[in-house]
């Protein structure tokens, strides 16, 4: 069965592994395994903390400008462990937690599909092991006592300047823009405020880049909750609030175990969002999959030019993790549809469209090689209406580049599927490999923003907006300027255009507005409108979820 | 130790015994016990349900009217656990699980002081299992589609009625009343609404009166959201919400199973709160207990006209759980304040204090015996302060009922301290008992209002204002004039001012609000302002913790 022949089955599958027998496997003593509820476990951070560094690999899993049409980052990253363990490898998975929000309104859960899943998927996709709930807490006990220093007068702060918004993991519009603190005199200070969905609160970000619990409160005291009077930053550790909020995240710190329909581990830890954030598992959750196996799989959120970007710029400069190799995952449908095709007629065969739209890939396959500097693999996760000549097609697009492009059916055949390509990754990793950046740290935040367009997007140009400019001034002059930028903009094309699909050129990236994350540390640029709280579909996916005799269904 | 010599140790014992023991020790078979990190279970409800219903007796520990001396009910309810089973009883403990918000506010965790605590009790004063997050997803997806009803006009709701307001588990004023839905066409519609903490939530209160998951879809299905243009109740059923929401909850509704500090078990589950909701964990758990025990000791909250009145009217006659003995916690100190004297000068001897505070006890044990014709004995939870002559006018002001007092120091000495108590508690037990209400369902709701104020709290009427007997009349003709009322006033007073101490007569208690709290299954008759959203002090006790060396300090 390949995809398209049939529906995804849903992560039910016959009898997984009870999840201590996969942390055995994993040599984890299981005195270090903490099990949360059925097939869920957090492994100890002091045991983790307490392995060696081994000589294992990393593989990055990015892809193409995403279309509707579907790339399948997430079942190639699972469908490629499964693969390395056929192939005698002990892969370990890192991938981000889902957000619940999202299964409510129109997308279903985000644990992969068909053969190429991670299990428990509807407990992931729920509360899990309650990080999201322990992340969107810490989050608002920091913007509850920021109220309560406006109400009581304990801080000099400008309640125009509050920064930090309160966060719910659920798609709700009409928390976008509120105002809050009425009711009269005992009910705080009026002001506008607004609530993100928790994977984009500035504490997820900061949960992810930590590299330990002691850096995580480090991090959450340098967060800025607004500026006093005098224009001085205010921070969360001014406030008092950092102890408590790490007593809050300390058990969601220590990354979950859960497992593929196979039986491969896969630590699923953390999930920013990939415009106003990085995108990518959290680093505790990245370090553990290389201490614990031989080849660990992780990957990036969105195309290459946005999670890629940002693993190689942002965590690969500051955190230390370089890949060994990135995966750029395609499918024929989606090049089409780059190609300029409609979504109704991606059936059809139409070799010259995938020609047309291979443009996008072509050019995030030479930023990886040559910005990068990474050896670069694609993987086109099949479909049944896949022919031959479309194969062909994306084959030419980079064969001159030197980048073998391999076909995997892990959706439909699981681990079995996705043996060739297991195999070429294997081959890859034997061979050495470097990772470079697209500007350094000690560049102008301007500067890199520049290389980032110049050379990630092949734009021409950055240009900042009066107000933005002013305010990236303000943070080289503040000390903030050896931070790496975090891009946000839309994920549909290299260029501000979420229209011009394929390869643009000569476009500029207009920032309208920047955003100091400095608990993640970086700075963010935001290019455009990005939506930080989803709203719900005219009919929303929740009325399809029902529980009938204690099973969930309709979640897919 | 008696309490008043030195502070409560926290709740770190050297080794509590691994949960899955505990669980094995109430005959649970290993399948059936879900672990939760360290230390904490879930019961699977399934197995929870074959097991037959045995021959096991209910104490439930209620307390005089609260007063800022305090009074112990939750260390007493351990102590008297961690007594019978020195006893050789198998005593199961069903509790309340703590909100975490106010744990950053004023008030120490709630899982016992001195010798007398459930542990882990750093997780569970946090994030515990997850229960209270789920209750709050699921309010607050509930909550998010009915905005989105109204946004896409799917379905006719007066934006005016709607009464589903959102929750959170922080003390957070600034969002008791917000104005949402801002921020032009795509914000959704904007109208005023505002936060309760996740305890006061509707959800909360009907998770806490489910008798099974099929029993919770139902309840669910009936919380009225808001009121169509011609005045009829919209439904989360109506608007399709109830089987995502039941999906949510399914693995919260599941009771935990942590230990006391001697290793007894403790099944913390739900935490309602005790005046807009009936203050009692789940129903759940107090049958497990009595299924899992031989003797199931549970507490009410607040005083025993609120917390024991709603357990024999609320519980008793609609999840058919009648208690048999009720204890009534007192302590020195409390009743001196009850007789008047100030809180700095507690210390000092004063049996005629003592006299004339009691007469609040004695009302207490009066109703229990007369209305609800409960055997009731007396505790004092002992302090080094107390004298025996305070202590002997403690027995005389109850002896011509036939109560009686015994003297409990758990605070100090864990069970040992406790034995007399439990000794006490077990030749009550051996005598037949019955439980009675304080009216029949079939009553009006009027007259089951008029029944609690004057012959629990002895007052001359109730009196409802008109927009409450307009709503009470509505009620009654839409066929909801059957279920029992929630009575919601002051905690610290028979009447519904809180400064009248001990047992005042003669007032009225004028109902100024009638709200129905359709899926928990009772009318919420309020006097006075109840507040559902606490605010943080002006020094947040979250400025006091922290984490060093990965443990948790300063959370008491």
């Amino acid at each position: 069965m390949v995809q398209g022949e049939a529906k995804a089955e849903g992560a039910r599958p016959g009898e997984p592994r009870p999840i201590r027998r996969v942390a055995a496997d994993l040599g984890v003593p299981d005195e270090h395994v903490l099990v949360y509820g059925h097939g869920k476990a957090k492994i100890d951070l002091d045991y983790l903390r307490s392995l060696p560094e081994r000589d294992s690999k990393l593989v990055l899993v990015t892809a193409i400008s995403p279309t509707p049409a579907g790339e399948g980052k997430t079942t190639t990253s699972i469908g490629l462990a499964d693969g390395l363990a056929r192939l005698g490898k002990r892969p370990v998975l890192a991938l981000r937690e889902p957000s619940m929000g999202p299964v409510f309104g129109i997308k279903g859960g985000a644990v992969g599909g068909g053969r190429a899943q991670v299990t428990p998927g509807d407990e992931i996709n729920l509360h899990f092991t309650g990080d999201f709930a322990a992340i969107a807490e810490a989050n608002n006990l920091l913007a509850a006592m920021a109220d309560n220093a406006l109400h009581f007068g304990t801080h000099d702060i400008d309640p125009r300047t509050v920064a930090i918004r309160r966060s719910i993991d659920m798609n709700d519009r009409s928390l976008r823009d509120v105002v809050i603190g009425l009711g009269g005199r005992l009910g705080g200070v009026t002001r506008e405020s607004g609530f993100d969905i928790t994977a984009a609160s500035q504490v997820m970000a900061t949960f992810c880049m930590a590299d330990s619990l002691d850096d995580l409160r480090e991090r959450l005291g340098r967060i800025v909750v607004g500026r006093s009077s005098a224009g001085d930053s205010v921070t969360a550790a001014d406030l008092g609030a950092v102890g408590a909020m790490t007593a809050i995240l300390k058990d969601a710190l220590a990354p979950n175990l859960v497992q593929t329909l196979e039986g491969n581990p896969a630590l699923v830890h953390g999930g920013p969002f990939a415009n106003i954030a990085h995108g990518t598992n959290s680093v505790i959750a990245t370090k553990a999959a290389l201490k614990l196996g031989d080849v660990a799989v992780t990957e990036a959120g969105f195309g290459a030019d946005l999670g890629a970007e940002k693993f190689f710029d942002i965590i690969g400069q500051t955190a230390g993790i370089a890949p060994d190799l990135t995966v750029v995952v395609a499918t024929v449908r989606a090049l089409k549809y780059h190609g300029g095709v409609a979504l109704a007629d991606l059936e059809e065969e139409n070799a010259a469209a995938v020609r047309a739209g291979a443009v996008n890939l072509r050019r995030h396959c030479e930023n990886l090689t040559e910005v990068f500097a990474q050896p670069v693999l694609v993987a086109v996760n099949r479909f049944a209406a896949d022919t031959e000549a479309e194969i062909a097609a994306v084959r030419e697009s980079v064969a001159d580049l030197g980048i073998d492009v391999v076909l995997t059916d892990h959706f439909g055949r699981g681990g079995e599927g996705a043996l060739d390509f297991a195999d070429a990754v294997v081959k890859s990793l034997a061979k050495p490999s470097i990772a470079k950046s697209a500007y350094s740290l000690a560049d102008s935040l301007e500067d890199k923003a520049r290389a980032v367009v110049t050379r990630v997007y092949r734009g021409a140009d950055v240009v900042f907006e009066p107000a933005a400019a002013r305010e990236l001034r303000r943070l080289e002059e503040s000390g903030w300027g050896e931070l790496p930028v975090c891009m946000a903009k839309t994920q549909y094309s290299f260029s501000t255009d979420p229209k011009a699909l394929g390869a643009p050129e000569g476009f500029t990236v207009p920032i309208r507005e920047v955003r100091l994350s400095a608990g993640a540390g970086f700075v963010v640029l935001i290019s455009g409108s990005i939506m930080t709280m989803p709203g719900l579909p005219k009919r929303p996916s929740a009325c399809d979820i029902d529980v009938v005799d204690g099973v969930i269904g309709g979640m897919h």
